[in-house]
């Protein structure tokens, strides 16, 4: 009979950043052919600076799993993400983070492709 | 000034499907160029018939983001998910649902790509 190897899964939740230096922390949890996936973390309530967009070659799909936000558009229009929301933004769609909570801190789950 | 309009985002755990029909439930999230996003969900302890083995096309990066599972492998690893934990499964790595808890039930977010 052949032997069974019980193992565990990297975790999600494990070594979350201190976020003490009130800087976003993005960390890259694969990378595969065109797909890169990525766990942010906003500890400090952070938001973009005045008049910064993000402007993304690549897609991103991104699910806030902790926390909540506040992502604004160029048109005009911010929309409010609790746990479980998420958002498509496809390449080069501008937009900025204009609120992220403190408590708990914000945490994403982002999947970026180019096409 | 320019009105603002406040819209919500798409909430991962809205009309989780009722399962009383014993089956996994895949429903697609997004997809876009080869990248397609999924929920699945298994509410009835779901396992892999017995010498079924998935035997995907594309890569496949899982999380397991409610309840309990095990993943068994062709080589006799048995790996154990938890709340949070998460699997990169490669094409053609064949692989099968040994557990699935039922309560609570599972709630996996899948992201499938094909190389």
């Amino acid at each position: 009979m052949k032997p069974i190897t019980m193992t565990s899964a990297t975790n999600f939740w494990a070594d979350l950043p201190s976020g003490s230096d009130g800087e976003e922390v993005f960390e890259e949890i694969l990378k595969s052919g065109n797909v890169r996936i990525e766990r942010i973390s906003s500890s400090s309530g952070q938001i973009s600076p005045e008049n910064f967009w993000y402007d993304q070659p690549e897609n991103e799909w991104v699910i806030l799993l902790q926390g909540e936000a506040i992502i604004g558009f160029t048109d005009g229009v911010e929309t409010r993400l609790k746990n479980g929301d998420y958002l498509f933004l496809p390449a080069h769609q501008k937009h900025r983070v204009l609120y992220s909570s403190k408590e708990p801190p914000c945490i994403w789950l982002a999947v970026f492709w180019e096409t």
